[in-house]
């Protein structure tokens, strides 16, 4: 297969933890075919992590330079400049890099640092990738903005339901005609505490073992009352139907909504509980717990599966599950993106790497 | 957003039954999307119909002329040449026609004229669509590495699993790393006879009923035996895996070796039969009917729904469900498939159109 040239990403990693480090052991398998099938080299310009603080690649990140990746994920990569939120700030209007990909924590208050740091990168003509949820929910619609007004790529599979390929989907499978509606299920905790109590166990005892098994947060309430729920439903909305829905615009109803003898009674009839997610073209986004059917989309799912149902204008309704997501399908999620950017910057969308 | 200048795409439709005319209605509902979203104008150069014979646009079909759709649909065109077979084959070699969209129907003993058709379409430099499993599943091999020598696209979507989106989901969900297995319940006719069979009826009842409705064949063998079922493993297997498997190759079990009771016991059981394809990297790919758990994917889906999961090396397993798929859904795999090609020319993968 005739290639196009090779061209040369130059990557800032901003957030480094377990999503960061499984991304940088996928580059480092990856390398190989993104070269060879895609077309594409990588360096890493700029890395910031919390506790090494902030680098940035001395020698510019040429293609095989750049910040040791191998080295970073042996934690010998040390301070070089001021550690924290400030540091990587100041760093990426200065750092080598094309594309900043965006893993710092999510903030459910105001979506910061993480939106600073997408703008900083576009100010310096850097394409964003985030797998933070936080730039979206607060300030998606003006940062599409932005990026378009640059020529820049704004991508975001990973804070879609884990890494179910909602983005890759609308993009590649319905390239034409309108998305009218969405149904998701995008919040596994409360399906594993639901599915706990139809079980027969008490709430508290449902969560507690939820926080044992490390599905849910020391603070689980970020989970159980539906904001979770709520911040996907409001990316999916601008994603899958175009609108500009924000966080606060989503109606939410928490699990506090579902009686204790509920999902008993859901399970006797054929069903169970799930915190349901929905939008349409028009009217409000919601999210609030449902009795579906157990044989169906929402309620058939195992574990910490998430689903996502589709009615679109021209193709009819389309399903999609992801079983058990783990975290190094969240890093695979970065890589599509960036694999996307690439594909986009051949087609003449958005403006080539400078590296 | 920046586009590429407009491309022009003259296209020869061969077969103009149901779903040729549905993806006829569905470019002229798309004319102005395919031009402003994706930098494309469209024109007929070439219709090859049964009862019209094959017409070649008189123009050359440049933007704005060629073969008029809309009389098409009304039934107003009128044979210029030979109809039938040698018809649209001799047009071929001298008709403005940048892709072919093979759309004529299925052979089942050798997949003619379908792989002859989209053989001519490549010896004179145009692209191929094909709705028509034929070429794959007795010449997938074969026809790859020819449009791979000639720079030529070759795409299928329609083939796999009426209008499941496997190739894209193959190309933007799966761009790194691969995939290791799949399952699928690729044939709804099956689907209905057995579910007919579980609610009690007799096999013969359930077959005449399917018939009734117009889910089966007059002559259901093709479903019911699982040849259908194993064509569409055939080209799984290719696309998916990258195997060099053929219809002959498929290992295949139908309806047959169900036992009258079986559906219903595997009802009172929480399971289904359904008649599964399998395929992995290695060993034998396999169509049989097999129990499946009616709270999961493969025995989860209502009436004719269709269902496929992949297993990859990187992202974990993609289920995928389409629900209910009609005809227009087909034609909208074309147009996926034509959108593909445009952005294939765009990367610089295949040749770009001489319109």
């Amino acid at each position: 297969m005739a290639q196009v040239d090779l061209r040369h990403w130059r990557l800032g990693l901003v957030g480094f933890g377990n999503v960061g480090q499984a991304f940088g052991r996928l580059l480092l398998e990856a390398e190989a075919e993104l070269r060879e099938r895609h077309g594409m080299t990588v360096a890493i310009g700029l890395l910031a992590t919390g506790p090494g603080g902030t680098v940035t690649a001395a020698d510019g990140a040429p293609p095989g330079g750049g910040i040791d990746l191998r080295a970073a994920l042996r934690g010998e990569i040390v301070d070089e400049r001021p550690s924290g939120r400030a540091g990587a700030l100041a760093a990426i209007p200065d750092a080598p890099i094309d594309a900043l990909v965006e893993m710092s924590w999510f903030d459910p208050v105001a979506g910061q640092p993480a939106t600073s740091h997408v703008r900083a990168g576009f100010a310096r003509g850097a394409h964003a990738i985030t797998t933070n949820k936080g730039p979206l929910a607060f300030h998606g619609p003006e940062l599409r903005a932005e990026a378009t007004e640059r020529r820049l790529g704004l991508r975001y599979e990973a804070t879609l339901m884990a890494c179910l390929p909602v983005l890759a989907l609308r993009e590649s499978a319905v390239p034409v005609g309108t998305i009218n509606a969405f149904e998701a299920t995008p919040n596994s905790t409360t399906s594993f505490v639901l599915d706990m109590m139809a079980a027969g166990h008490g709430r508290g005892d449902a969560v507690a073992e939820a926080k044992r098994l490390g599905i849910a947060e020391a603070d689980p309430s970020f989970d159980l009352d539906g904001w979770d729920a709520a911040v996907k439903a409001a990316i999916l909305a601008q994603c899958l139907l175009g609108r500009d829905v924000r966080l606060a615009d989503v109606e939410r109803t928490g699990l506090d909504a579902v009686p204790d003898g509920e999902p008993a009674a859901a399970a006797a009839a054929g069903c169970r509980v799930r915190l349901v997610a929905r939008g349409s073209a028009a009217g409000p986004v919601r999210v609030a717990p449902e009795r579906v059917p157990a044989a169906g989309l929402l309620g058939g799912g195992q574990g910490t599966s998430q689903a996502l149902a589709i009615e679109t204008g021209l193709a009819g309704r389309l399903e999609i599950c992801l079983v058990e997501p783990r975290i190094e399908q969240t890093a695979y999620a970065v890589l599509m993106d960036l694999v996307a950017l690439n594909r986009d910057v051949s087609s003449g969308r958005i403006r080539p790497p400078q590296g």
